[in-house]
């Protein structure tokens, strides 16, 4: 039972100040909600906004003393409902823990704090050329977010996602106790590596304080391709050729056409595609190659354009710096484009690379079987395809997302490669995972979180949350 | 309490057939051991060796509902005691679940049993162009053993560990459920990421009975450099500079003068390095380069010849073929010199890269005031330091052990990289690891195996295992 008295407040205020904990209106109706389709937005009681560990050490100690449900929440650019509290629950606000603690340019790693922003952390590793190689869609979203859905993006397909850059954490248990995990070490094998456990819970298991994240050095030259294809059959079907190539391309994203037809008109974006060539484009393949050699990635450019054409491109574009940014720029918008043209829910399954063409053409039957218009695009070398579903009707539209999500795990595939399950994918993930798996993973949260305070209502529920 | 009664042995054998279960002394008495230094053998009750996930469900089933421990085992490569079972145990031996089950060149992954061995996979891939770049030292060792203790070596440094490429696993639980995690998919965000969490866990969760790996390419073309110094304090320097460098060695490995001494006498390995410059040479790096285009490798191995030079390197041999596989060779052979020479115990702490010269000097520091010599070789670009200790005294060794753990701990590291926590480094682990952390590890443990029957007293002990 959760105690909704607004004694509990005042004791909070005792405990970690009144400047940090917050229950006006605006600020309180602000953090009510994260980017997700469909999930409903619930005003928290308070909004805690904690400078220091040990202020969220307090905030955890009094809501498990009291079994309130604590939410973490970053820049709130999640997108499937994972940072929403629920009902009479607290927000931790990570925002003013946002300081870059420590870059390590020998040892190739930096400590930052959660509430650091993809694009702050960018500009501080851009100035000693470094980099961190997670690029998700949204440069505003924060380490701390990344780390509880295991971000993706773009850059996967060479770099990989949030897990094998996170070395360590800081973490906040639910009964307040402050655990280090992992270390300033590239390898570890001592004892269960509770980072990787933690990376990917949404905010079930421990309250992230601080991440030491592996850091890479940064190219001094890239390129981007843009080549148009017949068919989107013909994108996917290259895609696997492209990764065995070797020839290791940073970018390779599909945009299908109706998708690229919207990049264009929103974001105004000179390709320099012919119109003849654009009227006979069904889908599109963006890669992008990088290297500390400026005559190598001429090579490789040279190699991939190649191997493009024979792969049945129409043609090849290396776009210019800016229109591959412009490009680039769209494209990590795309989701925008799609909420703005009234999409009613997206889905970012992975599936085995070699299955994509198999799995779009299953993903298009179910689509026209159930009425709604699917468009898409995605990190085709990872597998893991966005689309967004048009379809109104909540009852063919949850039936068409589970067919979508049972076609992907049928092709050995999982239900998110990078959103994360939260609440808006919940309900498919307990209709389509092992329960035994469930009932598993509902032990280790237990584990963690004997009250079930922490993030309640995320990827699944427990019997008796309190 | 275990069962002792002999009709356990009998239920055993009706439930997974006579020729599955083996308790003569010559199959069961050599399982009792693996490779770890100063780890006392222990004789299984029975030797279980199933041909499939069934009899495995059946025999974890069998000892869950009679309280008998169950080990699991490959080829007892390991380096910690890990797979030698308790008293009264059962030991699984995956040998004869060893077969390739899939290799799909288009997503780049293999599905393997456990019981697989690296030569065996790599012999397969090497025929169509692919590896599995995780190279322990011992090729006879089993992919289900490198899923127990996250196996690194010497690639890890380019190619990342064991936990870097499974993808999946097919898992039987201790109450006997089979589950199946992860994917045919580079990433996923869907649940708690069980994969992650078992890789490591060295047999105390959930045995495996199915791998998914992660397959890259193989390299067409590439060098080994070997460059001399003088002293082992400029070759710690070095590493993180050639780190920085941004030339992506996938060996980078540094060798003192007594392991190079041990290793020219124990394998006459020609390496051409001329007598004066050999009798100059406190410790060596051995750097190989690879690369898919030769001239590009040329470039590259100039370079980082010439980067060495300036880091201190008396001089750079690039050594013909047959010398490099030689070199290498040997040095994955390193352990068994120092073994052969004596060696009282043997440590695999990784350290920040950065700290590698600290670290060294403090592990000479820590040798002397405790009389001991300590030898090494080791992963260097990935911090992991693999010393040999002599030192016959075990009240000395001890303190000498917990010292020099003690020291890669302050500096960030880690008490093992690679080898695991199993029996023997337990003590050190938990002296020096957060009780905190160690109780969650156990409350993890029983959300996996409630009677605790799944190798026990490994990395740490339960109150009540029966």
């Amino acid at each position: 039972v959760t105690d909704q008295s607004s004694s509990f407040i005042d004791l909070l205020i005792a405990r970690v100040g009144a400047g940090t904990v917050r229950t006006d209106a605006v600020v309180v109706d602000d953090e009510s909600h994260d980017e997700a389709l469909g999930a409903t937005a619930v005003t928290p009681r308070a909004v805690v906004a904690p400078e220091r560990t040990e202020q969220v050490v307090d905030v955890l100690r009094t809501c498990t003393e009291h079994g309130v449900p604590v939410t973490a929440r970053g820049t709130g650019s999640g997108l499937s409902g994972a940072c929403i509290p629920p009902d009479g629950g607290v927000v931790v606000s990570f925002q003013r823990m946002n300081s870059i603690l420590e870059i390590d340019e020998e040892t190739h790693l930096t400590v930052v704090q959660p509430g650091v922003q993809l694009d702050q952390l960018d500009a501080a590793l851009a100035r000693i050329g470094l980099a961190y190689p997670v690029y998700p869609g949204e440069y505003s979203a924060t380490i701390g977010g990344n780390v509880a859905t295991n971000a993706g993006g773009m850059q996967a397909v060479k770099h990989g996602v949030t897990r094998h850059h996170v070395l360590g954490l800081e973490l906040v248990l639910a009964t307040g106790e402050v655990i280090r995990t992992g270390g300033r070490v590239v390898k570890a094998s001592s004892g269960y590596d509770l980072t990787q456990l933690v990376i990917g819970s949404e905010g079930t298991l421990a309250l992230v304080t601080e991440a030491t994240l592996k850091l890479v050095p940064r190219p001094a030259f890239r390129a981007t391709v843009l080549a148009p294809f017949p068919t989107l059959d013909e994108v996917a079907s290259a895609v696997p050729q492209v990764i065995a190539s070797g020839l290791a391309p940073s970018i390779l994203e599909y945009i299908d056409m109706l998708t690229m037809a919207a990049i264009q008109r929103e974001y105004s974006v000179e390709l320099g595609v012919p119109s003849d060539v654009q009227a006979t484009a069904l889908a599109y393949l963006v890669v992008r190659m990088e290297s500390d050699h400026d005559d190598r990635l001429d090579a490789d450019v040279q190699a991939i354009a190649e191997l493009l054409v024979k792969l049945g491109a129409v043609d090849v574009y290396v776009l210019p710096p800016h229109a591959a940014a412009q490009l680039i720029e769209a494209r990590e918008k795309a989701f925008w484009i799609a909420k703005a043209n009234g999409a009613d829910d997206i889905v970012d399954i992975a599936v085995p690379r070699r299955t994509i063409p198999a799995f779009m053409a299953k993903a298009r039957e179910i689509g026209d079987a159930n009425g709604a218009l699917i468009a898409g695009c995605g990190h085709a070398g990872d597998g893991n395809v966005h689309l967004a579903v048009f379809q109104r009707d909540p009852v063919a539209r949850k039936r068409l997302m589970l067919e979508l999500f049972a076609a992907g795990i049928d092709l050995g595939g999982v239900i998110s490669g990078e959103h994360g399950i939260g609440t808006t994918k919940k309900p498919y993930f307990l209709e389509l995972e092992d329960p035994t798996k469930v009932a598993l993973m509902q032990r280790i949260k237990r584990a963690f979180d004997p009250r079930g305070i922490l993030n309640p209502g995320k990827i699944f529920d427990l019997e008796d949350e309190s």
